[in-house]
């Protein structure tokens, strides 16, 4: 038998943990939550908010956040849709920071996106808004917790701030010194530990669903930030699509478990507690970031 | 002037944070600490404590940590000596996880390594221990700080265990389910979001002191835990040194900063609340695995 670390990624979770666990008695494993998952335990994502990046070695599938950016999610649609990110490469690929792609040289012309955008840094706090909360205390943020499946910091007072937090995966607009703030012209995905620090200091526009890989396996940049240092080290984009725009053979039916249901609690607990037979101390702690949101693909495409 | 997120990796951090600041009354940024650092703020690695991992891409540097696993550090030198790992593959690389090499297939002989270790997850707590706190609240310890240049968890009360995170670039010790412990003839680097679950649940032996991204950029692997699923996909490892076997002419010279200095207190500090102009809301707060620590080469070895 191999000697493994037997959890993080869930679908190979799911492998190593169905073995054990014997005892009835004890809490579930998240392989025994994600079981007894129900088709309402899931969600399909509006096809208007998911951004395809093509890359040579695949697709990388992103899911855009309109309730935290309004504005720059709809200039990146635009830029999609006017084919302004086919051929640009991804230019920087920063070791345990970021990889960033689009119009970094800043040749490339646009006949409808924007080039100055309102501030979207931040989503004011309202007791309408549906926040999941996360128990666990946060080193960054007073709470946190997930709105509309993105993870979130929250600040009810003095600020009234909900914002999302810098996790691996999360999808960034680029930008130079305030004030500017970005078009979405160039855009990063963080392929590292969760840089926090960048919360609240740039605009936020979604997360990566599949394909992180694609990105976070790229070789490192040797140039100052992580940028190639020559142009034929970067990466050209193939195409990118908003899915919508795609005839159905050309999507991918993907399915985002959902973040406001009893099974999604049960499931962080499963995280914050490790019951499988490979752990001897569970941490009896989680941290928003840690909690990686399940994804599968499912055989028809949705109605 | 391309848009950038200006920090991060230190090195580029120095040449974006070196820009701005022209108000003196600012704490210093990270650049102007780093630009302050003397001689006796930066350590030599014993030799003795360095494996080198030579692989097809290049050299990855790890700095071994005897007074975490004393027994498995040996038994790592061990292997080593015996050439081990020479032609071993890298055969498991999960995303946002970690990269694992080494005896995967248990097939190869060792001629006086132990293939039995004690266990090793913890060090005593002691008032003598060396550490350096860090002050900012921690969610999966009581406290955290650095030992002998290592990031760790303290629990004073009850347990009295002192033991080092789990970080990007910790060098761990695969093993099966407990009461495997592993020996050291399967390794792993943290190539994603510190999983700090496994803190004392595994035996860590060290951490990355250069080179990571050789192992971060590899191409995942598509089999269960990130394995992969065919031989031709692994990376084979050329060769393993402890630096002390090699000639002062096949070592590399590095440098690593001290962490129980006034100016690593800066350094941390110029983290905590970045102060270059490209951050509009210093965070505030930072944590153990967000603090990378600063690696140099020098021109010449050492003495």
């Amino acid at each position: 038998m191999r000697a493994v670390l037997a959890i993080a990624g869930l679908l190979g979770a799911s492998v190593a943990l169905a073995i054990g666990n014997s005892n009835r008695d004890k809490p579930p494993t998240t392989a025994q939550v994600m079981e007894s998952a129900q088709p309402s335990d899931w969600r399909r994502p509006d096809p208007e908010n998911l951004l395809y990046l093509d890359l040579p070695a695949g697709r990388v599938i992103i899911e855009l956040a309109p309730r935290f950016a309004r504005a720059h999610v709809a200039n990146i649609r635009t830029l999609t849709r006017e084919k302004f990110f086919d051929g640009l490469p991804v230019a920087r690929v920063q070791d345990n920071f970021v990889a960033q792609w689009g119009d970094t040289d800043k040749i490339r012309q646009t006949e409808s996106a924007l080039r100055k955008l309102p501030e979207e840094l931040i989503v004011p706090w309202s007791k309408a808004l549906p926040i999941v909360k996360l128990p666990d205390a946060d080193g960054y943020a007073p709470e946190t917790g997930w709105l509309d499946g993105f993870p979130v910091g929250i600040e009810r007072k003095p600020s009234g701030q909900v914002w999302m937090t810098h996790c691996y995966g999360t999808l960034g607009v680029g930008r130079d010194n305030w004030p500017d703030n970005g078009s979405g012209a160039e855009l990063y995905v963080v392929i590292g530990n969760a840089p926090r620090q960048l919360d609240r200091n740039i605009v936020v526009a979604g997360r990566v669903l599949r394909g992180v890989e694609l990105l976070s396996s790229l070789p490192r940049g040797t140039g100052a930030l992580g940028f190639y240092e020559k142009p034929e080290q970067r990466t050209a984009i193939r195409a990118a699509h908003i899915a919508a725009d795609l005839p159905e053979s050309g999507r991918v039916a993907l399915e985002v478990l959902r973040t406001d249901t009893p099974l999604f609690a049960r499931y962080v607990e499963s995280r914050r507690n490790r019951r499988d037979d490979w752990y001897l101390v569970p941490a009896g702690h989680t941290d928003v970031c840690a909690i990686s949101i399940p994804v599968r693909e499912v055989a028809t495409p949705g109605p």
